[in-house]
């Protein structure tokens, strides 16, 4: 299995970017990633000054899946995410949700053990996932920090992105242009603070093409759902666009009119929230596979 | 089992009401309750501009309860939620999240048989669900029409208000003042189009008191979260609230600091959105019990 090391980061997702290494449709592939701080948290008394901000969240990658084309479906499945055994959370003033109850940056080291993040002695079991992944967007989208989330994916901190999960991501260059990064051991639906708890680690996908479909927002497909992953500049907006795939999607895949796949979303679509904190929020709308299964929602693009 | 009539309704939760009914705390109690358009919708080709629009969102009720003061907890076990075998949902101009793409209003009725809402011969399992209920609201707060939620409770539209769950309001009034109206035989979180499956039911609640122990939103109890069930004009407003709560019950519960309480609730705590689609926006911040039971929340209020 090729290997994506940790010292091969990018820091905005762009139209066109020099990959580190090309793989086959159908092949596994590891990325070593860092945290978003790139490790330079290590200690509770850390100055949060000395910090360079020039290297925070880095994406591995990216790299080139042959025959991959515009218009194309990138199909990436989570088979593995091994966390490292110690990880970091904090708040900053004027970060996360209450950011500005924050009188001056607290860091907490916190150790995993058996499975449990360990936290003023309660055991929160880990549940690992992937915070930034992404591909080329789109030339009219132009470019995107590693930062944010937007169309090509990105920074969607998005819980159900963990082990047994499948991705959908839009192709809009050739070889699409993987990378991913910025993986939590735990995490609450928001990110409420601004981190979750940020841990180095090594992913292991299987990264497969699905020709001629054309998505405008990433998918994420779960043991029970099939959710549009969407992100706008609040919540509201997030919540349009991903209700809008949504009810396309049942419109298309059950053959509806459109008033009636609205009102079938309004009984059983589920909106639910990935993240508040960063530059532009995420929601993701999940369409439970009992109504309709995934395979069939790609059929009908 | 005292019943309530589905013919004693409010529109306003006020700050004083007749009561219709007196039960002792510990009593059950068991409300008929209206659909949402007091079953004025009957068939699809229902012609809206003949709908009295002035008998729409009744809630059954107000029932007095014995030794509820201002400052005590008012508990509501929900022990049963029987709804009728026929419902409606529907889909107008400029409601829900894509309202801007509805030109005319369509109907549909929707039977129930087995458990199950069937919709163009896609059977979704039903969750009953009450989607107004709450008690007289503090003075300050004035008067709240049946429509919206705040922090008496009121059409919070939220999914886990079902069988097993347990509520707690903040008693305001001599009495609390309890009324409910508005179930959902299913809905998905978010209320999309703005109707759930809107159905006259039959709730059977259990009422309880808890002396002198207060707070500023609802909660909800389910099987394995405690929420704080909060409102606001748009959601980021609700979130901060919600969030806001939750993070206070986690450092009173769990005698931590609130940078502390603050990170933990961002490894653990789920936002999730209630509804999108009524005067005001509702989210739940959801503290899972294995952190904290529900009952060492209520505890350190």
């Amino acid at each position: 299995m090729k290997v994506i090391p940790n010292n091969k980061v990018i820091y905005k997702f762009k139209n066109q970017m020099n990959y580190v290494e090309t793989i086959l449709p159908g092949e596994k592939v590891k990325f070593e990633t860092n945290d978003c701080w790139f490790q330079q948290i290590t200690s509770e008394e850390q100055v949060m000054e000395e910090i360079n901000y020039d290297i925070l969240n880095p994406a591995t990658g990216p790299i080139y899946v042959e025959n991959a084309e515009p218009g194309d479906l990138l199909q990436v499945k989570i088979i593995d995410i091994n966390v490292k055994s110690r990880g970091s959370a904090l708040v900053v003033p004027n970060e996360g949700v209450l950011g500005d109850q924050v009188t001056k940056p607290i860091v907490r080291i916190i150790d995993i053990e058996d499975g449990h993040a360990i936290f003023h002695g309660i055991k929160l079991p880990i549940e690992p996932m992937i915070g930034v992944i992404g591909v080329a967007p789109a030339k009219a989208d132009g470019e995107w920090a590693t930062d944010s989330p937007w169309k090509h994916g990105g920074n969607m901190d998005t819980k159900d992105i963990k082990v047994g999960s499948t991705l959908y991501f839009p192709v809009h260059q050739k070889g699409a242009l993987l990378a991913l990064g910025d993986c939590h051991a735990i995490m609450g639906d928001g990110e409420i603070c601004f981190t979750g708890l940020e841990v180095p680690a090594e992913v292991i996908l299987e990264v497969n093409l699905i020709k001629n479909k054309a998505i405008i927002w990433p998918l994420v497909e779960t043991k029970e759902y099939t959710m549009v992953i969407a992100s706008g500049n609040n919540l509201e907006r997030a919540v349009y666009e991903a209700t809008n795939q949504a009810v396309d999607h049942l419109k298309n895949s059950l053959n509806m009119d459109w008033e009636d796949a609205y009102i079938l979303a309004s009984l059983s679509v589920d909106l639910k929230i990935s993240q508040v904190v960063d530059p532009k929020m995420t929601v993701r709308a999940a369409i439970p596979k009992y109504i309709v299964p995934t395979e069939t929602i790609i059929n009908s693009l």
